[in-house]
């Protein structure tokens, strides 16, 4: 298959394209550095990207921004990064492929388990990775041609405690590589509407 | 208690008015010919309306937009009306109420059961009600000062069926009566972080 990677070069990224590249062509997508320049916050952009790729069989993303904030300290703005970029940004690529994957292609994207077992500061995350995962099982029984479309909520990677491991205590951590296996189940098995849970 | 309800001359709002008007004093706001004049979507408006109204107990919410159509015609434009009115509206009225609100006082909002059994063409409504869910959820282990945040989800209403009855084949749709039964288990009970089911 041919399958786009959205934000191939984060660490989320590399382990899917560890996962699936041995068996696929991979176009690497990204803001920079890539195969193929995106800014998924855009439409225009993600429509250029899919117009650079031509013909392709699966999009998979593991991009998207949310700012972390308490409650009493968020503004209208710092919701809106996450809307417009981790929910959005996804939607655009899915919106906007829909009519140029080839038929029984497969759209997956990135959500996260914030919005099962939230922490605090994470009202942003959570609404946005809860919008993905519903989106995922209502956009399933829109899609025509046999499109397909699911959604991969990881807890925290092993190979981020580093950096996010204070925010996210008592969380069990995962590998990366568990996460990018369950992209592989995604693109490569027949299920749709689904959240696959990583944890 | 004093209590704010947005959008109370609706078909939800009026239910709620006669489940918790006889034990409350209520506050009716609403986009027009209500006690005070609100529109959620514009977080001035919002602060204006906290302002005119002063002290206050709790927050309850009946009014929020969202559009429907199929993911194959839907726009960026559209998918935004559901994010800026019914999710953002709501989580104004709390981010801009959270630092007037009475201790102990309750925000109420209104989600829906798309976000779990989702219908043709509501994309958008499943991650707007699945958005609002999970923000009421990490939102209140954010809230200070022992201030609840819960959320009604309630399937199409007996009342609605004449307009939605179409859309909603096989849903079972409960009284209006019911979902303000739930608001008021919000409002007077002690629960936060959780999602009323109507169904």
């Amino acid at each position: 298959m041919k399958i786009i990677l959205i934000g191939a070069s984060g660490t989320l990224g590399q382990a899917i394209g560890r996962q699936l590249g041995p068996r696929h062509q991979i176009v690497a997508a990204g803001r920079a550095g890539a195969d193929v320049q995106v800014d998924i916050k855009d439409p225009a952009s993600v429509r250029r990207m899919y117009v650079q790729v031509g013909v392709f069989d699966a999009v998979v993303c593991a991009a998207g921004n949310v700012h972390f904030g308490t409650l009493g300290e968020m503004t209208p703005e710092q919701f809106s990064i996450g809307l417009k970029d981790k929910l959005m940004g996804q939607v655009n690529l899915v919106t906007e492929g829909q009519h140029r994957i080839a038929d029984g292609g497969s759209f997956t994207l990135i959500s996260g388990i914030l919005s099962q077992d939230p922490i605090r500061g994470g009202s942003s995350a959570a609404m946005v990775n809860a919008a993905l995962d519903a989106f995922v099982a209502a956009a399933a029984i829109d899609l025509p041609r046999g499109i397909r479309i699911n959604s991969v909520s990881p807890t925290v990677f092993v190979e981020s405690m580093a950096v996010y491991g204070p925010y996210f205590s008592g969380f069990k951590p995962v590998p990366v590589d568990d996460a990018a296996l369950a992209f592989a189940k995604s693109v490569e098995g027949a299920q749709t509407g689904r959240t696959y849970q990583v944890v």
